[in-house]
């Protein structure tokens, strides 16, 4: 009800803030029988982390997970997992500067305008940090998955403007933009460099590819897969629009077009992004999510503060230039969170 | 968890397949003391029913909405409001003939795949006429949010590639597109009667804005205004692609150019649609819909039958030629819901 | 949310006043391929009508019921089934003397209070016709436990301080009162015939039994089989006390009195009624539901108007003496509900 | 969805194992503004905790509670609330001997079969242990009724046959029987002495009294109040039956002798429990449970192991003789769930 839960069967609920001494999550739902350790988790958080690159910032982050329930002996049991990770480098004291500002783009005025009280250190529970706790769910997500042999692999498809043109899944680890084009990934680099120069931040597409997904997953009229998508992706912070297979561009097809022939081999092709009237169809999912660029920057913006006093704010400092890398595993997970709901949900029909 | 329902506070849930007795929805939730009768449903109800234009059929559904429960001398009692639709134009032998195809674009593969049994008559479930329950239930929201002085409006943006140019929301009801620009309502039907002659169909774009709507409401993390706003359009059968103010855009933007900065007299611009950090921040919720082109068309296509052995089809006679206007009121349903459920939700705060 | 809806895979949300056109009930989550006609939900009805016996009232429901979605060619489809009966012995007129009364015992206060309208007509939602929607979901949950071999039967244990000694199944449904013991029958026309002519009205205890129920279903914790029962059972109108097993005796009973031991033969005894730590332990499930009185009795008793305004009331005619005849085939549904939604939900750990 | 979370509104999640390494609870929808640290919660902690009393073991539970979000400054944000408890004193190895055993009356025999697996140390997930975090969030419900001048008070009424006759609310606390009689305290202290001398284990009843309660509060049909109460009392490990007012002694009461009559000053009597029709009356509400003796016992009993063999159990050692005392505080707890949660949902319908 609170909007810190997320999937039917598969229930993932996230709970901490930025600043406050940890955050985590409960996932409740998840069969038993799924081997589950401590490394699992960990390294789908190592993911997220900012690697070397002018897109992010040095920010230190262990993110040390702590896997404190639903296992025994190394194998789930069917009773809630908690994970736990501490937060450690909060310093508090550096946002003292935005207490009584509201940060154009950000959370802080609306956050103020629904509770009446916010916690501003880093944005409080509105910190793309939260989303650490999704990746750690997407984890555990991802065993079920496995053993469905079902895959969710995200990219990064655009960031400032360069389009990656190769699909080169297994280079996509290897470069810190999280591109499956290490050409695109070099001018990425470049036109990152310069942005950051010029004080300002970008933006992007991340796109998500399900493969091995079994027809009939997705539940008709509200709970379609595709809509279940949307919201999932829409969910993450910085996303504003969500499209899935062809997308946007589906309004200027005709249908001649747009339809995916069927012969007995199967589909023709995958305008439909692997999704027929809400229900998975056999082929890939593909999902696309554009990334705003981030909110903090350091050309100057006006503002006001929290008594409408109007005032700038130039953002100096360890801030991202763009979202986009650490929102590809983010967006990795939340897919990963709605095809293991739908799949069980679809043991119910049984 | 069957996807039948929408909504945590204001509650709908639509039941009913295109070619059975009858169709309806059950509003659970609706506050009592909201005045209601029927006329206030079938107003709406009449707005979705195709009208004399070449992208719609002549199908007669006369859509005689019955309000059967959960009020008292014309006023919501707080219990729930069943409204019902008999079907009464349902030539169920007409179907006989993809009774054991998969039509392309269509549902009846995943169906098949989804419950092993399907009501091939119509589209069955996954028919458009389910949204004419969607539709009465968006009448029932428009009375809350009238009271609440919060307006939903949506119109066409684009139609068969031909965009609106102006916003004359005074004309929306008085053109058959729906669209707010009588210039490009003549040419969206000069190109849709060419699309038609061809034996083909259309797609476009439908737009929501939300005015009035105060500040605060959403949730936080996976509940936000935008993401329920996303699953709640996605969730209608045509559409690929949902965005938020400037959607897709944002991912080219710079920062500067994509925050909305704020004075004492407001937000300066609107590029976040209304909505940061998933609540709304009381400037006006702008919501676009890509809508595919409609999968049944007059020019053959290869499909398979239900042995999956290869055929072709091609679908003559009375079908629409472009789903938008018909979605539209559908649209403006979809958001009303979610932006009373929000308002309910908020309420829980106090 | 607002209470209409039962069960959280087997979902049941029934709608409807006393005196309004129709009642209805939704069951959304029922599994695809179960044969279902509307014979089978009317068979169930008519054992919940009033039979020929001084503890009922004679008015004529021929609740007749409609089958509107949800099935096809006689088979569930996966899709919500929506039932409906039209109320057709609706003398609202006659109410009009409590129309500015709160009944003792009655939910006419209550209502009032918590929404300040209410439709005063036979109790309007709060009346027990709605539980003639109840019974109707509760006949195609008998289709899904009849596939799986766990039958559900209810009958009545007490009426009017008269105890059924002999469990004589097969007698149940050849007499009026709906108890095991034809002896105990005769008493209890007595009985209540004395009553009756006293102008007051009489309680009784209610026995459920499952046989045929897997162990394995129930969920930890909140969830627990027994919770989940005791609520489906306490929200039964006239019930004021829910027992499992040995229910309120475990209180005095030792350890070594209350354990069941176990055999490789099975249970020796059963006082856990079926249960062990929420979940069923394959042994049949009992449960017990204490009915009070009546509540519209002939005896003059002080109440007040809708000013606080002091008066007397004295209910005359066709009012039952005693609920719980007609309280069986209720009870015996929402356990059904119960067990066919545990049944769902236990699929899910797949 | 797989029965760890309570509420709609003020919605509770517990996770944890009894000898995992914390146990924990995240309370989501708790509205903003509430003062709360950690005192408040250890405090509701403390007294769950054993005393000194032959009914209970000595084993050494600090249960030091941590707060680790969802306030600022000392008050609740609105953001989830998340509390972990580290579990000290988890000696697994002393479990050894049930590893391969089903104890009577205990869960092992029904977790197994459920999932197949299961954490056999001190029950895991159906241990006792659980409680503890249920009562902590209870201690954040009693913030929120206090704030509303919401009482809620458990007491024991009766344990090993003996009851209470005096309610002098203010001893409660000051005898390690939490009941109101200090006659009837000494009483059942020679008694329990004698059960625990012969190896064996005692039962009782626990009243729980909500003083304060506004009327209009449950929903109608479903959840009603009484049913959510019901539900939450019995999903107490040891519960076996929950009487509302009168309870079961309503069975036997004529109509007369059990309405409530009304007059401008109240409700003359209290059977109902302050409750009708499923919604709060505005009188005290009375909720009684029936609490069986403790499982584990040291008479001999059969029983057998997880491959069937016969076997039998004697259990050594410091295991409580009555759960009542300790039940005391979990009651209390879940009837404050309760009404925190129908509390905030009244406000919906505004």
């Amino acid at each position: 009800m609170a909007g810190n839960t997320f999937g039917q069967i598969f229930k993932v609920t996230t709970w901490g803030e930025s600043h406050g001494k940890a955050l985590g999550v409960i996932v409740d739902g998840c069969p038993p029988g799924l081997p589950l350790g401590e490394s699992d988790i960990q390294q789908d958080l190592d993911r997220r982390r900012p690697q070397s690159t002018p897109s992010s910032t040095p920010r230190k982050e262990p993110d040390q997970v702590q896997l404190l329930s639903g296992t025994f002996e190394g194998v789930t049991t069917g009773t809630p997992i908690s994970l736990l990770i501490h937060n450690k480098d909060a310093d508090s004291e550096s946002y003292d500067s935005i207490k009584d500002l509201f940060r154009p783009g950000h959370g802080d005025f609306t956050y103020q305008k629904k509770y009446g009280i916010r916690d501003y250190r880093g944005g409080g529970r509105a910190s793309g940090r939260e989303t650490a706790a999704r990746v750690a769910a997407g984890a555990i997500a991802r065993k079920l998955l496995d053993r469905e042999h079902i895959s969710v692999k995200a990219y990064t498809l655009e960031l400032a403007g360069v389009r990656a043109e190769k699909m080169a899944m297994d280079v996509i680890d290897k470069n810190p933009f999280l591109t499956p084009d290490l050409d695109a990934a070099d001018k990425m680099r470049e036109k990152i460099m310069e942005i950051k120069n010029a004080g300002d931040s970008a933006g992007g597409v991340v796109e998500v590819l399900v493969q091995g997904c079994p027809a009939g997953l997705g539940e008709p009229v509200f709970d379609k897969l595709d809509a279940e998508l949307a919201k999932a992706v829409m969910s993450i912070g910085a996303v504003k629009a969500v499209e899935i297979g062809v997308g946007l561009a589906a309004a200027r097809l005709l249908g001649s077009e747009c339809n995916d022939e069927i012969t007995p081999e199967g589909f023709v092709t995958n305008r439909s992004g692997g999704i027929l009237a809400g229900i998975s169809n056999g082929d890939e999912i593909v999902v696309r999510a554009a990334v705003k660029p981030i909110s903090s920057i350091e050309k100057e913006q006006r503002t006001v503060d929290v008594n409408m006093k109007p005032t700038t704010i130039s953002v100096k400092g360890r801030h991202d230039v763009s979202a986009v890398p650490r929102i590809v595993p983010v967006c990795e997970a939340m897919v990963r969170l709605v095809i293991a709901d739908h799949f069980l949900r679809q043991r119910t029909l049984g």
